[in-house]
């Protein structure tokens, strides 16, 4: 099919940008993820589910530990965003240097960001290429009045040579996708 | 947890209306949807998950029959709101007298939304209330200029008696989905 007919429907069903941590094996790391999404209705039990690739770091981290934390990136952390997005957390330890703090699944939270929440995995989904988690909300809080950032309009503000080194990336990663997305497991997630 | 506290985030994680079309046993219906998330980085496979309700009788017919179409609904649509989002398919045939078309899938496609997409079920998350369904986009098409609808901003502009029917048919909802929600079944889904 032709994805130009459906790019502006697809375009709205991205979210926000969220840094994801993860904490496994004595090890911290921070991912950039736009695929999040509400999941309950029930205010006393608030759940998310977020999309995770397998190629990054951090999906074998979320798979082991069963947890994440999202912090929300403000409009103003565009450094954050480069920071977390654009290299891996097997190359460098993205967190060195950055103020963070320990949620209650050991998940680490961005002590500067638009809020956050700590989430525990309660299901997961394979989709070949990535994960779909579905998560328990522990913990979270709305920090800054501002609002958060969304991925079209950063792409729009942040420097050219940033737009090129994305995507560069990126033209990886949808390769791998492309490849791996039939290869889907139906067995089920262990709790 | 206090859900105030995260309401504002969670606001930003639903999705744009979308009326999600079913067929399935020679019967078709049409439910409301706001929990849909774009589930691929690869043009040429471009995927959606969507989560829906046990409760409702679409739930079955898309469990059934592998497959859904979204009809977004554009910013002036508000009776396709009411007719689909209100009442169940259990009591009444929502497809009456509404212009629609079958697509590829078997799913009906409302003739007027934003735009649409049809869809075959790849995979399937419990979520103990809900099931989250991941799809693969077959075919789909923007057909409006104008935006799609969202729930704050419906809120706002629907008539008052509109509001207090949504409150009435959202605590039944609320309170089923609570008790729902730990009875997970991990079993894998069947493609």
């Amino acid at each position: 099919m032709d994805y130009s007919l459906i790019a502006s429907m697809m375009g709205r069903l991205w979210s926000p940008i969220a840094a994801v941590g993860s904490h496994w094996q004595g090890r911290s790391n921070v991912q950039i993820a736009v695929a999040i999404a509400a999941s309950s209705i029930v205010p006393s039990k608030p759940r998310v589910s977020i999309q995770i690739y397998k190629n990054n770091h951090s999906h074998d981290m979320i798979y082991g530990s069963k947890a994440f934390a999202l912090s929300f990136l403000g409009t103003d952390q565009l450094d954050y965003l480069h920071r977390f997005g654009f290299v891996s957390g097997r190359d460098k330890d993205k967190l060195e240097s950055v103020p963070y703090h320990t949620a209650s699944t050991g998940s680490p939270i961005l002590d500067a960001c638009w809020g956050y929440m700590d989430c525990r995995v309660v299901n997961a989904m394979d989709g070949g290429d990535m994960t779909c988690f579905l998560g328990e909300v522990l913990d979270g809080r709305t920090w800054s009045r501002s609002g958060p950032m969304w991925w079209p309009d950063v792409r729009r503000t942040m420097p050219r040579e940033w737009n090129d080194e994305w995507d560069a990336k990126i033209a990886g990663e949808i390769a791998l996708s492309q490849e791996r997305m039939e290869r889907i497991d139906y067995s089920p997630w262990k709790p």
